[in-house]
């Protein structure tokens, strides 16, 4: 029997181990998508108390303690005693046994706070302790900190298009930090025209860059500038969150044989929303589609990642969202039909010679199958209008995500990305996560990489060549993802002549 | 190599083995959702031979021997010599290796009639004599000692509203076994508007409460009244067969935002049905989604659960449907989609505060990610109207349905259930069968939960704490489904003093 | 650690390998569905070098080409010199671990040019020049030689209704092959009226049997004629290539309710189509539903196999489209809802007892279990309007295809096939390849096929009864399909008296 998750947790063969311990551990972490708080980093913060910077903002617990019985004034209530929270939580974690969360808390735990005993409620109080003096006293639990002792090479916040960046601004300048922090563009809310804060929010946009959008046209010269300013700030990659493409009343239409993408519908239905008219379903999405397709033309300019999450149901528990708000744990995962609106989507920008490096995501896995196929039949052009063509994996499936991030989850996901695609070409893992102390799940899916490998070279499935797998291992784990996010751009590094990165890590280490 | 079947069958690891026979094997059983007849209950029915037992109404193995290419008459013709009929059984079982029907005939034939050869051509003649014997003159052979043997607690059967429920009484009343047989309420009648049936079934209802409904109020006057009596026979459940949730085209409108869910519009479609006139595909939906919703409310009421099952596309094979009638070996996997409505009619209910414990089926795997996070969206609200707020697991992911009863179908819910959630909290299996033979599922079902549990202790992804297991295991055999279905108000027991239940077995084993 | 892909490649435990190895290794090959050219067989081709043979028409291999970031030039290019082309593919190769090619590669190599060593960079050389000498020498690589080296019995080549059958005619009358090469009836271009080349079609279809044809019937007739031809020529199966089953406008009017199939509705539809008149969405479905119907009644009356292949969503990138023609590797994975359309159309045949013989396959793995449960409500029935009825396994869950057709997806097929029917009436395997250098796709399925089955027995689930396991394995790798397709009706034999095929291979065997 193993030892509960020890040095080999989750490496069930002497070459998994082998290739754990000997290539993928000490590899640095590209965290390409994330929510950190900008402005947490920014004052390298600190967290007062266990409870805090485990159950302040993380609403995966706070699903699993409303699944547990907990009342809601121990979990989302400010004004409860911390340690009370954190008891409910440590009462709940044995009950979590088969849930990712039951992992992630002890290699939190193992990991931050050199603590490897399981949590429950007998074992709470000692623990409280231990971890919260180390909170108050090392030096390795700040912001920082934790960048460093995770190799944080870097990391990808999310950000409205309307946000200023003075946060990234002041990172930067400070350089405090090794790690590249990097904003994201994620405009949902310019999509979002049916929502009711919509118009409010288009206000805000144009504000936000001192001017006044009146028009289609206006709106897509702030993108543009907002574009502009993300990119000088390192950005290299956009987010986009959708219930499914956005795409078929349109396009099928023949619109979007336009070499506009359909800009004149879409004009038309951003006017009327912009007079406080509500827009029919298909006038919605003739606008969705065509901000997708020119942002995603913008994307390929300046050589960003296309990031598409699909199949998330968001707030379905009106009471619930009335009382906390949105990101609360109230969403649930979707069963939109995605093959033939992507298909149209990806072909509209492809066949202008537009369509950049994309990450397709659902939160559905029943679309695995979809989105595996359908990166097979755009791969191979170009990833900016300036860049080099020929990219390996161009197109992405991207890693197994939220609902679907755990130990059977990700073996999933990387067992059909390997049967469609190339499971070498892979960017491997992020977080999504809200919280600091989410570094180990990096360590977690690489563990699950490694067992595959390890299982598959002692079944003689594949060849036992250790250094071809070990750079194979660290392509997937970093080497990849900063190849694929042109994260060596920022801050001009690495200096000239220790570019090792030109070459793919299994090639180097033949 | 393991024996066939033996004493450790499905549990590979010595830790699962210690599980199942330390913890699981003894579990008294609550078959909470079965399809068992009230008056062979009442009767304490014998079988006069093992093809009726076994083939008389079981159309799972019906589809088998069809697909074995075995003639209809050596299947369902009443007038076929019943040693034939065994003997076709006997020549296709062993080509259903692979089924979980080849484990459940073994595990029939081994814990009631203590045979443990394979069945087939050569051992049926043996086997035929060995198990009629038996049949004639075991006195556990008879439905109470079937229920005493297999250490059945409770049974929920499936019952209409306009059923007398006089076999119920009968039972009660005789008090001949210890086993709460307890009614469940199945409406599926009163939603199915587009039935040719349907007025002809209102009229009946009407009828079995002496009365007549020319309204909606009516109806739903009588639907009160029968719950009420439902209620008094020990009635904790009430039972649905859905294709879909019909819940889209009204609420959409709005219409549910009302307090009252829409009944003006749902009154207008039931007065047009009952006047004769076709009732359209929208007015239908107004009809079923008010119906449900107003009985989802009446359930929250009485402290019922509601299980709601998706999926089933019934009566495929018009030729057959005709021959033989439903519920005959012709229904199939659905594949609507489900997370909209579903999340749109669970928060109906949610946000009036009436929302029951609901368990959540699918006979289609694909909607276990949405079933499993939906879930967790409405967890942790009160359990009825008088309930004690806070009960873990309010709402449930069910069990591995139908087609997907086997061990790898049963595996996966368990696994998704995990990772979505909290699989401590699981009700656990119930049989879904019309067949007095099929406990032995509770012990295949339990051998699997034994054996990942096992699986995952020896490869040290939980800690080796045999208590805390077992007791989840308790748990999950037995004691969530007790509390869940307060299944102990039934009769007034247990007496006051031995409720050791009102602690979860895994806290007591501590 | 096993070694690389050796003699026990895939076969985990000792009864597995004594199952390949004894049961299933040396078994003929029934390879009922590929694309194979018939003129090349007629020919008895030979192929001057690797990249020839390999890569010449595979858009299997062309997509991984692509997502490893090859340029076209080296994939398509006819012009491109052949060492180079070899030289993408044997870099490509060591990053496809984890994908099907990775293993038919090291098959192929093994099995057709007894090369062991893996293919990378380094072994590039060597391997071409090896392996070329023999495709110049060997006589067991021409066509002829493949055949017979790989012991096929038959294989089904797939052809249009329009097509003369000449190559066919010329291979039967030479007589110089064992292996019976029979066409496959695919009427697709008759079925797709949408198409802008439908009517082109049309007329091509005329012409090839010296007539106009100017109205429904004459189409009728036309394709009553071809289906005689194709049945002299030992054509025993159809097959359909569908998005979905498009049955649902039509009949869901009642139109299917009369017993021509609603053939008035589509033939307003085909002349409107005729006179160049765009043909509606609903128009186009009825024709589609009643001519799918009318050749289902056709195959029946003539003891075909009919074969419906849902789910590929086709020429997803119109660039490269335009650039390649359709198969050149731009097909994906559609997610269309089966159920209820699929369960009208069989019930519409099945209803009037003209149900033939029926494969279900889907693309999209989310449809197994609806296919599968399909597949139980229409057993049973005679299998022609001649045929004795009653054959086990009439309906079928097809093969693991295309993007399913690895280790995960066979044996995902298998036992979901096995949960849901009888895996032992499983006709098994095809290959569906355009290329002589498939055969080892039957072997591989052979080892996933005894790995499962001799997992089971290792396991205890199964009883290790040798000889019916490998009487199983003997029906499921070659004497299903055999009867199946009524294979041996082919060129009268297999002479009187050998016939040890009227029984199945695991009553012979025992």
């Amino acid at each position: 029997m193993k030892k509960f998750m020890d040095r080999d947790f989750l490496l069930t063969t002497k070459t998994a181990q082998e290739l754990y311990h000997e290539a993928a551990a000490d590899e640095p972490i590209f965290d390409y998508h994330c929510h950190l708080i900008p402005e947490e980093i920014a004052a390298n913060r600190r967290f007062s108390n266990l409870a805090e910077i485990w159950l302040g903002g993380d609403h995966y617990k706070w699903r699993a303690l409303r699944s547990n019985g907990v009342d809601e004034s121990l979990i989302t209530d400010a004004d409860a005693d911390p340690y009370d929270k954190f008891l409910a939580w440590a009462e709940t974690v044995p009950r979590l046994m088969g849930n990712p969360l039951y992992h992630w808390t002890h290699l939190e735990l193992q990991r931050y706070f050199d603590i490897s005993d399981p949590l429950n409620r007998e074992s709470a109080p000692a623990i409280w302790k231990a971890a919260n003096e180390k909170l108050e006293k090392d030096p390795a639990l700040s912001v920082y900190g934790i960048f460093k002792k995770f190799k944080v090479y870097g990391v990808g916040t999310t950000d409205d298009p309307a946000d200023t960046l003075q946060w990234h601004e002041k990172i930067q300048n400070a350089g405090k930090t090794e790690t590249r922090v990097l904003p994201s563009f994620r405009p949902d809310q310019v999509i979002a025209i049916e929502s009711p804060g919509f118009w409010e929010y288009i206000r805000r946009l144009g504000s936000a860059t001192g001017t006044t959008i009146n028009s289609l046209p206006d709106l897509l010269r702030v993108l543009r500038d907002r574009i502009e300013l993300f990119d000088r700030l390192g950005c290299c990659s956009s987010d986009h969150g959708l219930e499914y493409p956005p795409f078929d009343e349109l396009w099928a239409a023949g619109a979007a044989k336009a070499d506009d993408f359909g800009e004149r519908e879409a004009a038309e239905a951003f006017n009327l929303a912009l007079s406080g008219v509500p827009v029919e379903k298909p006038a919605q999405e003739s606008y969705k589609a065509f901000i997708l397709a020119f942002l995603g033309a913008e994307y390929y300019r300046h050589g960003w990642v296309m990031q598409l999450h699909f199949g998330a149901l968001r707030n379905t528990n009106s009471r619930m969202l009335a009382a906390l708000g949105p990101n609360t744990g109230f969403d649930v995962v979707h069963d939109h039909r995605l093959a033939e609106k992507l298909a149209r989507f990806l072909n509209v920008l492809d066949v202008r010679g537009k369509l950049p490096a994309t990450i397709l995501y659902s939160l559905n896995p029943k679309d695995y199958y979809v989105l595996g196929t359908l990166m097979g039949s755009f791969q191979g052009g170009a990833l900016s209008a300036s860049g080099a063509p020929g990219i390996p994996g161009k197109i992405q499936l991207g890693s197994a995500w939220w609902f679907n991030d755990h130990r059977d989850g990700i073996e999933e996901q990387l067992r059909i990305l390997g049967n469609l695609g190339l499971l070498a070409c892979f960017v491997g893992m992020l977080t999504d996560s809200r919280s600091f102390l989410s570094y180990p799940r990096h360590e977690y899916f690489r563990r699950i990489l490694c067992n595959l490998l390890g299982r598959w070279t002692e079944e003689g499935e594949i060849p036992h060549d250790l250094p071809f797998l070990k750079g194979m291992v660290r392509d997937i784990c970093f080497e990849n993802a900063r190849r694929y996010f042109k994260g060596r751009r920022y801050r001009r590094d690495p200096p000239p002549g220790s570019d090792a990165g030109s070459l793919p890590a299994h090639e180097r280490s033949q």
